[in-house]
């Protein structure tokens, strides 16, 4: 039986574990000290429940709990405990507390699945510390080199290299990281990061796509001259060209109604940043999504063309750096139809949704049959401190994933 | 006579005084180690002067030089020395530098002046820290209380309370840094920071006024979601409401061509500024300025008017804190002839003009017959690393404010 009372008090205890003095919220940025307390704890819930760890070159922490028969395929399922700076204790958070209480149930109800179990701890999920989301799963598909690791840079310039090394990993063989073992399934529960659910007061999501960013740094070269010494005509200002282009991403993004695009310009660091100087360098971070990939492309073109309108006019050089481009994933038609039915299996009402943010699920899509639930969460706020979702939702969700994965663990189950 | 060798090699040197690590050009912000080591240097430059030195509550420094009649009303002429974050080396030095060898080739060419001089180091002209200019004037002025000293603060939270006392001084008294002694003039020479004398080819500018800014800042208390899973309708970014208030700043200021005025956002901060989340609190800072203080002040209600609408149609609350609101200041008509005058006499081409910059002498127009000399800076740049001046023009206006101090100091004369 799901236990109420153990994830209420699990959801508690990671509620302190932050960056003292970090701002309000959840702070647990990626390899920082609070994440890999977070991840400790985490380790030791996976532990009581049974399951055997172990770590790869990225940290991801995987435990597995032996099948009846462990020579088949295993059925994997997680997501991650890693936060945004200022964010909520329920994003990554509920997915992971679900997967081991999966387990832990389990366990206790003498339930053996014929085929081994995988839980998986994804690290790094959040881009908020080296712009980039997902890296966990994306180590693990085996795609990230060492020179992708050296390349991603946080804000005071720390590489994800050093940042691995800096754990006492090993970044040289990240290649070492690519999960190589048979997989049946791949499921994660994930609060929905929107508004959908609560509106339609509905409480489980079963997520039919997902609809992958493209992100790219545009870095404006303006010029940082006196603020009362140069007149208007004569200015090359870095901050006003940036305003053009925030507004731009903004009308790009808001005309495409359907399939909808999301724009946001998040990153915004403008220098010197002093009251009597004209802003010369102005760094922005974009992020563009939608689950229609021609809807994304185009209003990724609108964006770049906008950006070297303003910026000619201007007279001031730009340069622009794409980050990432992912395509949007669509979930196999069986997965969404069998976690339809685990869903009324556990008696929980449920739609079929699309996903507006990534996830890790989406590096799992295409290469084994995965999927997603959500559940609401308050007033669709997330990566913010006020984010929130209902223990009652939470105990739904996991009753409902338990359903799928001892229905999928069984060696006469096929998709 | 003027020595053009030691203002070299005293440019040189101060060249080198710079916090390390801090950015490109010259970072002597106020009150950090690098402007206290720019202030002992120029401190032992006066001392070999011949100039007996004091410092008051503030931390401005004065070097006395006494007259024939000590009882005579004393000329005061000087500038300062602390910088923006990654500025010149030519803003504030030029003048500081003029102003001590004025006092040494005189000393060397045994003038002895009839009343007292006073060599005036301010302290804290920038307005690149606190946010707010020409604090040492404003000290000396008496127009700077305790409570002031608490408001005012950086970036980090310090405020002036609190750095004046970490450099040794007293500001629970800083009534006492109120300059009393009777003054017949005050001088002070300074780089343009503009295009103008650069552009008309004229080595020298006799200042007739001085725009003074007008700054707020403004807090905008968007709201920090998911920047993918947060439809563009129900929306409220903090940073699209910054970018229509940056560009209606500068469309209020650009309207204004005669008079004209400047209008600048030279402070964007955005939180949490990540990828993945819509920008919620946003900082600006606007510095708006004009020789007219109608112009400015109709400038003023328009930005504001701006900001109001803007962030009533985007459903965003939002703050407006007005910091300083100064009053262009107009030169006294017989303080300009005379320094035409002594430009002639020195035989300088120069030309009369407004400074769209602030500097410490608006703060003793009206108190004191007070005049500037400006020199070209290279295309007009300022608050940059790529700030510039010409030797053989600052060697031209310390021989024009050498003859306006020998001048005014005779016991016979009177504007």
């Amino acid at each position: 039986m799901v236990s109420r009372e153990r994830l209420e008090q699990q959801l508690q205890h990671l509620q302190t574990i932050t960056t003292p003095g970090a701002g309000e919220g959840i702070n647990r940025l990626a390899f920082t000290e609070s994440d890999e307390e977070g991840r400790r704890y985490i380790t030791s819930l996976m532990e009581e429940a049974g399951l055997s760890i172990r770590q790869d070159a990225f940290g991801n922490v995987i435990g597995h709990l032996a099948g009846r028969d462990e020579s088949l395929p295993a059925v994997m399922f997680g997501s991650h405990s890693d936060s945004v700076p200022s964010g909520g204790n329920f994003d990554g958070i509920v997915g992971i507390l679900a997967a081991v209480e999966v387990v832990r149930s389990m366990k206790e109800d003498g339930f053996v699945p014929d085929c081994p179990l995988e839980v998986v701890l994804f690290r790094c999920e959040e881009s908020g510390r080296f712009g980039t989301a997902t890296l966990g799963s994306r180590a693990m598909r085996g795609e990230l080199t060492t020179a992708d690791l050296m390349r991603f840079k946080d804000k005071d310039g720390i590489s994800l290299y050093d940042a691995l090394e800096s754990c006492g990993l090993d970044p040289a063989h990240i290649e070492t990281a690519k999960y190589t073992r048979p997989l049946k399934a791949f499921f994660e529960v994930h609060i929905e990061q929107g508004k959908v659910l609560e509106h339609r007061k509905i409480p489980l999501g079963v997520v039919t796509g997902i609809a992958a960013p493209t992100r790219m740094r545009v870095y404006i070269h303006g010029n940082a001259d006196h603020s009362g010494a140069t007149p208007m005509p004569l200015r090359h200002d870095g901050a006003c060209a940036a305003a053009e282009i925030i507004l731009a991403v903004e009308k790009a993004a808001a005309a495409r109604k359907e399939p909808p695009v999301v724009g946001t310009v998040g990153i915004v660091r403008v220098h010197p940043c002093a009251m009597n100087v004209i802003p010369g360098e102005v760094e922005l971070g974009i992020d563009i999504r939608s689950i229609s990939a021609e809807a994304k492309a185009s209003t990724v073109a609108d964006v770049k063309l906008a950006v070297e309108e303003i910026c000619a006019r201007r007279d001031i050089p730009v340069t622009i750096e794409d980050i990432s481009n992912g395509t949007p994933v669509v979930m196999e038609e069986p997965v969404v139809k069998f976690l339809d039915a685990m869903c009324e299996k556990a008696g929980v009402p449920y739609i079929e949704m699309p996903s507006g943010a990534g996830h890790d699920t989406m590096h799992w899509v295409g290469y084994v049959p995965a999927g997603m639930l959500f559940i609401p969460c308050k007033d669709g706020i997330s990566h913010n401190p006020a984010e929130s979702a209902e223990l009652d939702d939470i105990v739904r969700v996991t009753r409902a994933l338990s359903e799928a994965v001892r229905t999928v663990s069984a060696k006469a189950f096929s998709f």
